[in-house]
């Protein structure tokens, strides 16, 4: 192990700290392995996990049975069964395993507890659902659950630098590089374990902007450590992958050009993935930020999106690889004074017409909404637009727009409406889970994947309880159907200990958490408004005369921007019904209106109000509940740990200052502008 | 001579090209000295720069006059005169100089130049202005011509940091420091020729936010380095200042205070200075920045500014040290919520009170306006206001918020403005330059100190037409009679040469820049409106919900702060008549209305017009203005440098954007907010 460079840090969910013994000891103390090879990599980790785990819990030290099959016997016979199987646990590997190697099912049988599992990652993912109902002090007594992957892929994107910093990083800095170095040490491996922990299976460690000693992670310079990287990855069953700098066969290979169709790019990139393949064990692939904000791309080559992810993926198909092709290109560079382009329609735009000309190898990285993770956006049109296509949803777990960690902002329940959502692409499967899972399609390169909030921090995620968007991500990545209050069930629970008061508190604040951030900051799915650059803290203007195609379009009579078909035209990239429910202001959902309406102030909501009315209501009521939210948690005083107190509490602090200046600076914004008074009278300025 | 750091560099007005002789011929050829000693070492760099600029300019290699008086003779006789004066220049000592060592004058007689001055220095200044009319093709031939310096102290502050980087610098790097190494090399000389030909007589090196190995300066670590400048200086009458950091006595001397009353902070100075005029010849003193926006200062410790500044006072007095105390000193962390609250009240709140409390070799900086160096503002109330105080007027040649050397923008018409304000402070010497030359109060400690415009760049200010304001600036130190118009008469033709196109193009465009600018910016004295931090280009609402105290507080019916008796106040820290004529909306000088005022967008101006109507008007002129400029500069090729060209055609392009953007954003910000059309149906967005 290496000098230790990133500050000491916890163990959060698995911290394994002693707890209530509900009546599982009797299957708890030793184990046995049917059909896995107990020095598999991944079946080392679960049994140590096991170990690890059931130790600090409960105290016991589990072993495995020292019962074996005669020699020359293949199988256990019946009466060998019965002699051993008295309250143990099982670990047996199910065969044939078919789709389901990730897979797992936890029953009792006999007085037995059988975990199967399909292949050891499911065994792996299998032991940790166990800890985690041992850690949630659930009995294992009549125990009856089975449980697989909705998504085949499961991926954590890491925006870490190799200077150490992290775009839009809110937890100090990188544990993976420092000085342009690579950190290899305990903390990888613990990173590793919580991420598998909650059935996450891939990696990408570095920024998608790729640039300086980035791009050189390719080379000799870095091979060594990122192998060493890549191997404890695989220890968890997490296949490690690395963003890409297009440019790369310019800048390292030489080449005067990076035009996909050129003889001699498609060379030095066949060539450099062998390289890669060869001195990277368990490299999944590639993720590729192209044309994108600066980044170069094909369309330097007068090239299209599928030829340049095309041909990076015949050059690793060789290797089982995958090139994952992030869709977020639009136009940074546009006149505030155009009204007619819509950065919002630029995704869609971009990739629609070449739906199906990319390899199998190939997918496509779509983010959730067509701006950029704003509080409220729709949902991409691009999700089940492409019907020929590998499709990756893309979230943001990092709190880049929805409070930097500082703010308590429990993301689950609006990726939950990202998953729920029906794109009407195909008629009894067409939400975006059934697209990213491939029920929508029957393809199998297809997932989710989340920009991730961890960092160096001593708590991993800054503010504790941004630990739950970690967590929740992960369990909902593997299970789309689990609610966003079954996760706080589960989190809670394992992070805090039992009390009751504890779990009450901490679900009514995370579960209203996101509409408070919405109420305070920007009103019916307008977005921005937020300090240009930093994105946190309210700017009501910063971005109105910016280039980045983020506007309100607010003048004295009304605000939002008409995007129906007598605006930009983005309501009709939607599938039926969609297209006419956004194109109409009044079938609109309202949390959307301003997102797709240029619209009054004076215009009536349903709930009877006025739009400004509305505008000043809910923020002051979004500032009133994160004031509950603050008083609610110094009530905790005592029933949590007095370090996780501190945190929230100081965080709490500056919560309550933020959202003063969102609630204050957007009334007297509006009410300036509109100089509609606030029918109750409150203070705007 | 050092290993050259900085880029090559031009020398600007005193490049000495070949001019045409216009009859200088007889006068030149031969100099005399009368009185002066030629050793001395600005006597010396009199008589190089005569050397120098007369071979360039007219071939001429003037030679001393071998003539000697008899030994014994203390004085030439009649006779000796008569047979040696045909067609020289006598450069003569004016016995006894009284209060004119910085004064010369120049006349003819009996065929002969006579250079007479009551110094050393003014021997420099008169040299430099004979090379000046040499270089405008003036003719010497019956000239009678005297001046004399209007402000006894006329200095440059850099705000160089020791990074290399300039704070507000819009001409590359510092070439008085990089990588925290100071440097000593032949530009150094060629920047003390340009200040001494304008005339200056000081200079502070370092930036007044004194951070890092700034504040070792004043230790064994630079003392060597920080000497070699210094005597550069002192060759060309230059005092050399530092900036200082307040808390430097804790910071290198390890004490536990700062507190100025407190006897271990009054030795450590006391100590500390010895050593610093023990090692630093040609020493002036020292510039601070105390108490202001995040510097230690006295209030740290409930003391005075005035206690501060004398403790340091009383430390550099035994060697004739004076210590220069800026009045830049506000509450940078407002809230915007309040509307009682006024930086610009705080210059005078802040030090009114202690007048007359100040040692006498204390003077007190104070910057033109109240707020900071906007493109319109009113005259600090302090200048003036203080009446047994040593006043210093600081001003921005630097270009921070009037354009970053992009845009083009002669200041001095703004600085005459300055200094011809009549302040009322006492009869027949009440403008602030009566003030600050020491005519109102009879004081020696005045005078004039600039930010200024330079840097590495090849061409010292980015834009060659930025040099304008160096050199105004400098004349307009020594000479604040000469109008803005004059010094473009000897600015130009020393620049460009004598082409009569050139001189008129440029003159209408330099007088009229400033206008320009302001048109296409803020309106009638608002100020601000600017991209936060960077302080160039248009950000209508970048200040005003900050804590800086900068706010224009337009609503739906108007704009504009009220400072007046039934708003802020600060109308009436003005003497009476400017306190009342301030005080009304009908009796405010228009261009300073939105300062003063909160006035509706209805409210009809003298010219008839709306204010918004004003608003649409001036920016829609000042738009067209600049696009005149730049097409005016067009026609110029070919007439003047291809460098020189290139490089303003380059900015006007720059300009042009920029101002588009200002144009554009405010006239839409303020449409958008006031619902108020164009009468004229121009494009508003």
């Amino acid at each position: 192990m290496e000098k230790q460079t990133a500050k000491e840090w916890k163990q959060l969910w698995l911290s394994y700290t002693k707890k209530k013994n509900v009546g599982n000891d009797p299957f708890l103390h030793t184990y046995r392995l049917e059909g896995f090879d107990r020095e598999n990599r991944i079946v080392r980790s679960a049994l140590e996990e096991l170990k690890k785990g059931l130790s600090g819990m409960l105290g016991i030290d589990p072993s495995e049975e020292s019962f074996a099959p005669e020699a020359g016997k293949e199988h256990i016979n019946e009466q060998d069964k019965a002699n051993s199987m008295q309250g143990i646990l099982i670990l047996r590997r199910l065969i044939p395993a078919g789709n389901n190697e990730e897979g797992y099912s936890l029953h009792e049988k006999e007085g037995n507890i059988i975990l199967e599992a399909g292949g050891e990652k499911g065994l792996l993912y299998g032991v940790f659902h166990l800890l985690r109902l041992v850690s949630m002090e659930k009995s294992l007594k009549g125990i009856c659950e089975a449980a697989g992957p909705d998504n085949p892929l499961r991926m954590v994107n890491h925006w870490d630098n190799m200077d150490g910093g992290i775009e839009r990083g809110y937890s100090g800095n990188s544990f993976f590089f420092e000085n342009n170095e690579i950190i290899v040490n305990e903390r990888t491996r613990d990173y590793a374990r919580l991420a598998a922990s909650v059935g996450l299976n891939g990696v990408v460690i570095n920024n998608v902007n790729v640039k300086q000693a980035a791009t050189y992670l390719i080379t000799d310079r870095y091979f060594e450590k990122v192998a060493q990287l890549a191997e404890i990855f695989a220890d968890y069953g997490i296949r490690f992958y690395l963003s890409l700098n297009y440019a790369a066969c310019m800048e390292l290979g030489g080449l005067s050009t990076a035009d996909p169709l050129a003889e001699e790019v498609q060379a030095w990139w066949k060539e450099k993935m062998k390289e890669c393949f060869d001195r990277i064990p368990n490299l999944g692939g590639f993720l590729v930020k192209a044309d994108s904000e600066g980044r170069p791309g094909p369309f330097t080559y007068g090239r299209t999106q599928a030829d340049g992810a095309n041909m990076l993926a015949d050059a690793v198909k060789p290797y089982g690889g995958i090139i994952i092709w992030r869709c977020f290109v639009y136009n940074c560079t546009q006149d505030w004074r155009d009204y007619k382009t819509d950065r919002a329609r630029a995704g869609y735009d971009n990739f629609i017409q070449m739906d199906g000309d990319y390899r199998e190898n190939v997918i496509l990285q779509i983010k959730n909404g067509p701006m950029d993770f704003q509080i409220r956006e729709p949902i991409s049109p691009l999700l089940g637009g492409l019907k020929k296509t590998n499709q990756m949803l893309e979230v943001q777990v990092a709190q880049e727009y929805t409070g930097h960690q500082i703010d308590v902002c429990y993301l689950i329940p609006m990726f939950k409406e990202v998953l729920d959502f029906h794109t009407y692409c195909k008629a009894g499967a067409d939400t975006v889970a059934d697209v990213i899972s491939g029920r929508t399609l029957g393809n199998r390169n297809t997932g989710i994947a989340a920009v991730i909030n961890t960092g160096n921090d001593a708590n991993w995620t800054g503010n504790y309880l941004a630990g739950a968007n970690f967590y929740g991500y992960g369990r909902l990545a593997f299970r789309t159907d689990l609610t966003a209050e079954e996760i706080l069930d589960e989190w809670i629970p394992q992070t805090f200990g039992s009390d009751e008061k504890v779990l009450e508190t901490l679900k009514k604040i995370l579960l209203n958490s996101r509409t408070t951030y919405e109420k305070y900051t920007s009103p019916l799915g307008i977005g921005w408004m937020v300090n240009p650059g930093v994105h946190y803290g309210c700017s009501v203007d910063g971005y109105e005369y910016s280039r980045w195609g983020t506007y309100h379009r607010a003048d004295h009579l009304g605000l939002g921007v008409d995007r129906s078909d007598k605006g930009t035209g983005y309501a009709q990239q939607y599938y039926e019904p969609n297209a006419s429910m956004y194109n109409s202001m009044e079938s609109c959902p309202e949390e959307l209106l301003l997102f797709f309406h240029h619209v009054p102030y004076t215009y009536v909501l349903k709930s009877g109000k006025t739009l400004i009315q509305h505008i000043y209501d809910s923020h002051f009521e979004g500032y009133e509940e994160a004031e509950s939210y603050a008083k609610a948690w110094d009530e905790l005083e005592g029933l949590v740990d007095p370090e996780i107190f501190g945190n929230v509490k100081e965080r709490f602090g500056r919560q309550l200052q933020n959202a003063r200046e969102w609630r204050d600076q957007v009334n007297s914004y509006f009410y300036r502008k509109s100089g509609i008074p606030d029918e109750k009278g409150r203070t705007i300025y």
